[in-house]
């Protein structure tokens, strides 16, 4: 990117506030109600192999994970999990949707310099319901233009989220935490993409990234966006 | 309405396709599984109950209602539901959400024809993920020029979605079942409201029609709705 982008899309998700932590917390605490039945990583396995089974369903989001817990819980005790240890699943699925939003450190200066750049949209897949509440939650509405939540993040929703601004996606720029998700698809639109990395990424979203394509970047953080980004020259007319 | 409006709002369950009466097969299903416990009208009353409280957590769906369906049967059983019949709840889930999408009758004939009047826009609340499956299992996607699925329909629902298309709400028109989601909001917002009433009503969504409002009509099908609007004038510009 030779010049500042028009508009610049970013993922919520472990971009803006800490997610996957949360689903690791609960993860631990489902693998130790179930330890009766099954160690540690047979629990991790067994529920990764029902999530999956059950994307096609239930789509992304703290729901379907909960329905997933329940169902892993029945399958490996083999129906002989107590009524009392699914009540604490459901209530363990209850406290991950009313999780604080915790906005990851430097997030709110950082997007107030983004915003002095380009409009930003907010673009995040999951449970629209949890995701706007997040996003309310978090403070940081106040920055966002326009909040796209789809339901899987493809091409197609790089072209459309940007086209809708009136921007064409060589002058469009999409960060986030995902090479699947918030990379890939975005490169693949035409767009600049910037990979801004979590510490924990969710094992269906792992790829390798693209580190040398051309409208690829790697940083550390979005204040570090911000600062390559403020040192670019204005979009020509 | 004097003239023909210039977009067209369309509610998706229970407008275009049947969605109520899945939720109260499933309801059956989880009244007679619950019976040891409790006698049908109580435990839908424990669970309209239970779906109350959560509906600030899970917003609106069948993960949520499955969710909550789980919850009321370790609830009103004192957590001594067998595993297997939770095993039979979960699976009642996973088939409502898989269940076939039927059109109503002469649905996709009367969305032809008031296509001719003017865009259509899908508007739609519920599971994000399951909207958008429910919309291309329906074979009904190719009638309409856009697709909002939200979380609650408010006036401001409304405003945002005709003002993308660059209609102003007094040119707008939106059809529904639902009185409380698809008419009073779209009033407020100043759009032209027609209820098309269905059978069967969630208890949630009751409320009375607002008879003697000017910008309210009231029709038996989609296909009246075609028929009065193709009797009206094509607006000036």
């Amino acid at each position: 990117m030779l010049q500042r982008p028009l508009i610049i899309g970013l993922d919520a998700d472990d971009t803006l506030w800490h997610n996957e932590i949360h689903f690791r917390l609960t993860q631990a605490r489902f693998n130790e109600l179930l330890s009766p039945w099954a160690d540690a990583p047979a629990v991790a396995r067994h529920l990764a192999a029902v999530e999956h089974r059950n994307l096609g369903l239930y789509g992304y989001g703290a729901k379907g994970f909960t329905l997933s817990m329940m169902e892993t819980a029945l399958e490996l005790s083999h129906a002989q999990v107590p009524a009392t240890v699914l009540t604490e699943i459901l209530s363990a699925g209850r406290a991950l949707m009313r999780h604080p939003v915790e906005p990851l450190p430097g997030v709110a200066d950082a997007l107030a310099r983004l915003a002095a750049v380009a409009p930003l949209v907010l673009i995040t897949k999951g449970d629209l319901f949890h995701q706007e509440s997040k996003l309310a939650a978090s403070g940081l509405g106040q920055f966002f233009s326009g909040v796209e939540i789809v339901s899987e993040k493809t091409t197609e929703t790089y072209q459309r989220a940007f086209s809708r601004h009136g921007v064409a996606p060589a002058q469009a720029l999409m960060a986030g935490n995902s090479v699947r998700s918030d990379v890939l698809p975005a490169l693949a639109a035409g767009c600049a993409a910037v990979l801004v990395p979590y510490p924990l990424v969710w094992a269906h979203e792992a790829a390798d990234a693209p580190a040398d394509h051309p409208r690829f970047r790697l940083v550390d953080s979005l204040a570090e966006l911000a600062d390559w980004l403020h040192s670019l020259p204005v979009a020509a007319a």
